[in-house]
């Protein structure tokens, strides 16, 4: 995140301090390269979307959808569940052979050396919650297991009653973490660039008493491609910050802890893990 | 919430039945008429936005809001300030005459007889959490203190790092709630519909590396007027849930003991503040 040079009177309204605060960090980033093979592009009417996948948490998943994103599967699919506040559901319709339902990957076994960037103890849905590879993660030392956590922006897979349902449809968090939804279901990436055309999916469920939505104005995915496949001087080249480093268990700690005189009466010692940013950096647009 | 009807064989998919127990309380389900005066239609370029504001909690902030949207002062401005899963942040330029800087309304006395609708215990942020007028509230019962939080969609006034500093600036949380600045910055309001236009505002603060974003693409603000000044044939009626109802207090016991099958395993007996619906509806769109 840059410090903007604004020249309003702005400057050092609300949060600037937090800006700052961060910028002063910048010099210290460690960036982490996406492999094109792990990357998805996702073309939405509103823009570029970027999705780094998880095959180290959820192979299975992860080898699914990207043979179904080879596949072109995904192209000309809607966003046909869009709930306000809560995700953005896609993927092919019924015309389409349903792929192998996966077996739920949504957490797995830890061992006492298994390592990640703790954020906090006792979380309100977690004994723990950290970071592991830039994904949000919540950890239970009694049962040693560890999972992905539901925060805005992950990619999951969508399913029935059946645990083992899932297959192809899939949804984006959108609002508030849903976070009553970790470990029952399975998340196999998350967004890395173009959060914003997430967010501005066309809702679906219209509020109660509101004009219906027509169908006509759901929004379209124009293309998925992984970024392998994308020509070369097309790709879209995202970096993430490296959630491994002392640096970003530095901003951790600042933010637990805020020195800044912009927090007169200072928050509790605490950090949610789905507010904590971790940061992207575009090397090649498109 | 309605039930959709899905013609896709997705209609057991994802959620679904979290929907059609939120539908099974429909009936139920108890309004309240926001008072025109006290309702804000805010006009951008991607649809209408409605605020109830928060009068019988910021009383001064919401006063001076009120006479500056009356006086046309917001009409033209721009979100100057908008970083991704953090806020959107507006208001005039400099070439504006600041309006009093206002004394900090964060939190308030409440006694033993002060009610709301409790929803959790030992919130990551807060003694407890609840409902009052439909807003979310945080409460510690030690010092008898009580505050809105940060979720996504409120409305506060920014300022500078003097606690009552601020006057025109406001902001709205985008993203995951920014519960750590809860009880330092004035909530005075909440958006009750057109939140996916709120989400949708032209971020400001590139990632790094990205190219800048030009100042021309910010989002203006087309019109921001008081319900009551609009037009009576041009009003847009929204009613929101009644939160002081039973039917709400089961809902939340729902949410936070879940019965339903597809919680194969059961999530911790717990709820976010930020992730609990209150509905609106519609009664006459524009």
């Amino acid at each position: 995140m840059t410090t903007p040079t604004m020249t309003k009177a702005l400057t050092s309204l609300v949060l600037s301090s937090l800006i700052l605060t961060t910028a002063s960090c910048a010099s210290e980033d460690h960036w982490r390269s996406l492999s094109p093979q792990n990357t998805v592009l996702m073309t939405l009417p509103q823009g570029y979307v970027v999705i780094e996948l998880a095959p180290q948490f959820s192979p299975k998943h992860v080898a699914q959808f990207s043979q179904l994103v080879k596949n072109g599967t995904f192209n000309g699919n809607k966003f046909y569940r869009v709930i306000d506040g809560f995700v953005a559901q896609g993927g092919p319709d019924e015309s389409i052979a349903e792929p192998p339902t996966l077996k739920m990957e949504s957490e797995w076994q830890t061992d006492q050396h298994w390592s990640y960037t703790k954020v906090q103890d006792n979380d309100l849905f977690a004994e723990q919650t950290g970071f592991k590879d830039g994904f949000a993660i919540g950890r239970d030392l009694n049962t040693q297991t560890a999972w992905l956590t539901h925060c805005p922006g992950v990619i999951a897979m969508a399913r029935a009653e059946d645990p083992n349902s899932g297959s192809n449809q899939f949804y984006f968090p959108i609002g508030q973490a849903p976070r009553y939804l970790d470990r029952i279901m399975t998340i196999f990436g998350r967004v890395v660039y173009g959060m914003e055309h997430i967010q501005s999916i066309q809702r679906t469920q219209a509020i109660e008493g509101d004009t219906a939505v027509d169908s006509s104005k759901y929004t379209p995915i124009l293309a998925m491609q992984l970024m392998a496949d994308v020509p070369k001087d097309q790709q879209l080249i995202v970096e993430v910050e490296d959630t491994a480093t002392d640096a970003f268990a530095q901003k951790i700690s600042d933010r637990i802890e805020r020195k800044d005189a912009f927090f007169y009466k200072k928050p509790p010692k605490v950090l949610d893990i789905c507010q904590t940013p971790v940061k992207s950096r575009v090397l090649k647009a498109r």
